[in-house]
């Protein structure tokens, strides 16, 4: 495996595979791997000739209250995994190689930013964007994979991409969840033990919403209502927010109808989780009662 | 020549282009051609194997009280000029090509915007990079080239291209000049009569002002004093701005030493217009004083 920590180095390789044909996919990431990055990975692996991954703690997207400097990394680990799974070529760049003094240019996508972790964490997607955008013209790269649980930044990355006329085709790649349910995040390992069992409410919950919807539930503020009701159950967890908004534009709805997002971004001590699930409902309403 | 209304049909022009191994130069404008678009892709004629050029009006980039609607167009004309250049492909999309719906991301290069046209047309830079961003995206070039006249323009797509790891280069043209010294602008239509020997005081004090560097002045608030003056005296000129900023991060300076801009904007009438220099100041200070 190719480690390059330059611009040039990166690109050399990228360009080189392009010209020879090869389908160039690619998985961004913050490093500190768990088996939700690795999944990204064996998804390109599965459907590029060359995967490229990126471990940049990007300070961009962080706020000035949250975790950029305690963020979690192990870049030894981090190659020993992506070698596992094939990666050909990781990009490791310093903070100064992706902005060196006079940068100054963002990218912002609007209007899908509005609303959960983007109303949450001002700037937040902004920094995503930017990033992204660099990383993208650097690597060119035919496919790159985001994982579901980070939906809104996935959803965003797509809309900026099309907005732009970018060439890459941005894949989804389902949530990979614990033994005990909890979405995979690199985050994790900040929860102490009742912490942990508290966060399990998280994906709880969002299965107790799923239950209400096959049972004929249609009404999202009633779902959120029961999600809010559990979560609020546990004290160890102060919760920001617990949406519905339609797919794929994250716009508000009245009824639960299509395809519909439930996503929760809640605190556990000092820990910000985020979790979602996508509800297809079936297309069984208006019900017509039967008269008697 | 070929003419190209849609993203699709210039990208499968270019991307043939490139995968032949050819130079792709490329003149985005708004239209309504004059000698100075011409000597932009005569200028990108001789360096490039293959020359595209596009006609944009960009809404994006007006303000409300702006010309949007009464910019001057003429396509039938540009293209017969366009073919006599040897201007291979040009590319004219509509708005709702380049802006579909759900369009909602933006290219922002922050400072460098902060001072003249960027401080006067709040918003305009923004739409200059957000269009520019996504022509060079669609169109892949190798080498872009813009106009002296707009120096703030090209030097803050200059900036955005490195900031976000664009592979194209930027080429700044000459300014070209009408016989009586006006600076070339599709707007120069608009001046009537008096208005139109009004406007020669921006051409005209330009010239004072770089005689003044010449003889010696190294302080850049009495050559804009210089400017002022000359321009204030023309009760049909209505000064927005007389600046002068280092090069080539136009920053601010309280002496004139190596390259500096001398920049300015005047209304004339309704009429907004802009014209600059770029001074080389010799390096001949300070001067220290013979004893006698």
């Amino acid at each position: 495996m190719l480690i390059c920590h330059t611009i040039n180095e990166i690109k050399s390789f990228t360009r080189q595979a392009a010209s020879q044909g090869k389908t160039i996919g690619f998985v961004p990431t913050m490093g500190y791997f768990h088996a939700g990055h690795l999944a990204l990975m064996s998804e390109a692996k599965k459907t590029c000739s060359v995967v490229v991954s990126s471990i940049f703690v990007n300070p961009v997207q962080f706020g000035p209250q949250e975790d950029f400097t305690c963020y979690p990394r192990d870049i030894d680990r981090d190659k020993r995994l992506a070698v596992e799974v094939g990666v050909d070529a990781i990009f490791i760049p310093s903070v100064e190689e992706m902005y060196p003094p006079r940068f100054s240019t963002f990218v912002e996508t609007k209007k899908i930013t509005d609303c959960l972790c983007g109303k949450s964490r001002p700037g937040h997607f902004q920094g995503v964007t930017t990033v992204v955008t660099k990383l993208f013209n650097i690597i060119q790269p035919d496919i790159a994979f985001f994982g579901q649980k980070d939906f809104q930044q996935a959803a965003t990355i797509r809309r900026m991409a099309e907005d732009l006329n970018l060439k890459v085709k941005i894949v989804l790649v389902p949530t990979v969840r614990d033994k005990d349910g909890l979405a995979l995040s690199s985050r994790n390992i900040y929860l102490e033990g009742a912490q942990r069992q508290a966060a399990l409410s998280i994906p709880k919950s969002l299965a107790l919403a799923a239950q209400a919807v096959e049972n004929g539930e249609r009404d999202p503020i009633k779902v959120k209502m029961a999600v809010c009701n559990m979560l609020a159950a546990e004290p160890l967890v102060e919760i920001d927010y617990i949406e519905i908004y339609s797919l794929p534009h994250l716009e508000e709805i009245s009824l639960l109808q299509g395809e519909v997002l439930l996503a929760i971004a809640a605190k556990v001590g000092k820990t910000r989780l985020i979790d979602n699930l996508v509800l297809k409902i079936p297309d069984n309403w208006p019900i017509i009662p039967n008269k008697r």
